[in-house]
């Protein structure tokens, strides 16, 4: 049996949007195993109770429950070593941390304005009230405070992604030749962005924008083919 | 004969302060090399005329010239494969160009309007006038426009580091376990804002100051016990 992934759905059970759960999708494509997720709801804690706690990704892996989507990618680089690596040199320790660090301390904070409100909209109505009671809380503001403004935002966003942008000039992925969880880190940021509003964050002359499209074509396909919310018009270029 | 390195200098020959010329001093002293430092003034361009450009570190290897920190740390691990490894890894790709980049996009032009002054005062005169009048085209504004209001700017400079005390929390140096480029790349930009100027930028709770502090114990203290920009207080804590 292959691994089971709990992964975060909409009310569409097709729209999958979290950015950590889409790091474990591109890890475990990237490690070339056979995956079956399972859509899951921010209510449905229950469901994942073995894991210890309350939040996705979860993987069950021969029957061993883990969560966190740094702790599963060092899971699969440790079980599966004979597989294409995720990490270069020392599973997990290095410069990738970093890499980490900034994802999750200046671009996740950065995106959620943009996004936030439209998330919302994609979420099953028993989702809804938890997420805006639980994020009103951690913003002391209401959801459509936050979201307020954000073409006038967008400008000093777009300036805020220099450092990927300079990167990104010097290689063509995050990693470098190749992608590897680095690129994964940051990507589940934008697929976030990208499967949970029609908002277009990046300028199509932004190598940030190309390099995005590269990571959407990977393992045929994977992220570039998955739905996006419906509040996307259908003739918005990849 | 040793490496010759060619190093930014203040009215002071000692004081040493360009945060280029940090990365290839912590560089050489990581590869265990011998080198004999030649303190250089912008102004002096003729004398590093061979090196096919006019701006250091410069360095002097087996009659070789090389510029530029960067293609010096490539030439240093290319040169001496046997000694301690700069990059983990193949040389120079990877992660660790997205330390290099953000170190270069956001760490240092925030670094810049607390230090700008300071720097130029610690100047040879004849190094100030060019100072003034490149900088001030670069910014637009005069160096005292440029350094106005940092006691107001530093609770955002200090949040705008929170990558790099998010993986300091993480892992004790940049690079991992041990420090290797990725620390001396971003170590630079710490020790040109200590050594050019008083301003004492990170609290002293901070993961980042515990980390210089780690940094500039290395190799006998090399980096800690530089000399310093006369307007600092002695008694100011390392």
């Amino acid at each position: 049996m292959g691994i089971v992934l709990y992964d975060l759905a909409g009310a569409d059970p097709d729209l999958r949007f979290s950015p950590h759960c889409w790091r474990t999708r591109m890890a475990l494509a990237h490690k070339g195993l056979d995956v079956e997720t399972v859509p899951w709801r921010f209510t449905e804690t229950e469901a994942i109770a073995d894991s210890g706690q309350g939040k996705v990704p979860v993987i069950v892996d021969q029957g061993r429950w883990i969560h966190d989507s740094w702790e599963i990618a060092l899971h699969l680089e440790r079980t599966y070593p004979d597989r294409p690596a995720l990490f270069t040199g020392s599973t997990g320790v290095g410069e990738v941390q970093f890499v980490r660090a900034w994802t999750d301390t200046v671009l996740h904070p950065s995106l959620v304005p943009f996004i936030i409100l439209d998330i919302f909209h994609g979420l099953a109505e028993v989702d809804q009230a938890y997420f805006r009671q639980s994020r009103q809380a951690r913003f002391g503001r209401s959801l459509e405070e936050v979201a307020a403004g954000r073409e006038e935002r967008l400008p000093a966003f777009r300036a805020s992604l220099a450092p990927l942008r300079s990167l990104l000039g010097m290689q063509p992925f995050v990693a470098g030749d190749r992608p590897m969880m680095a690129d994964y880190l940051v990507f589940g940021a934008f697929q976030w962005a990208r499967t949970s509003s029609p908002f277009e964050l990046l300028a199509e002359d932004d190598a940030v924008h190309a390099w995005r499209a590269r990571m959407l074509a990977l393992f045929g396909g994977l992220a570039g083919s998955a739905a996006c919310c419906t509040a996307r018009p259908l003739d918005r270029p990849v």
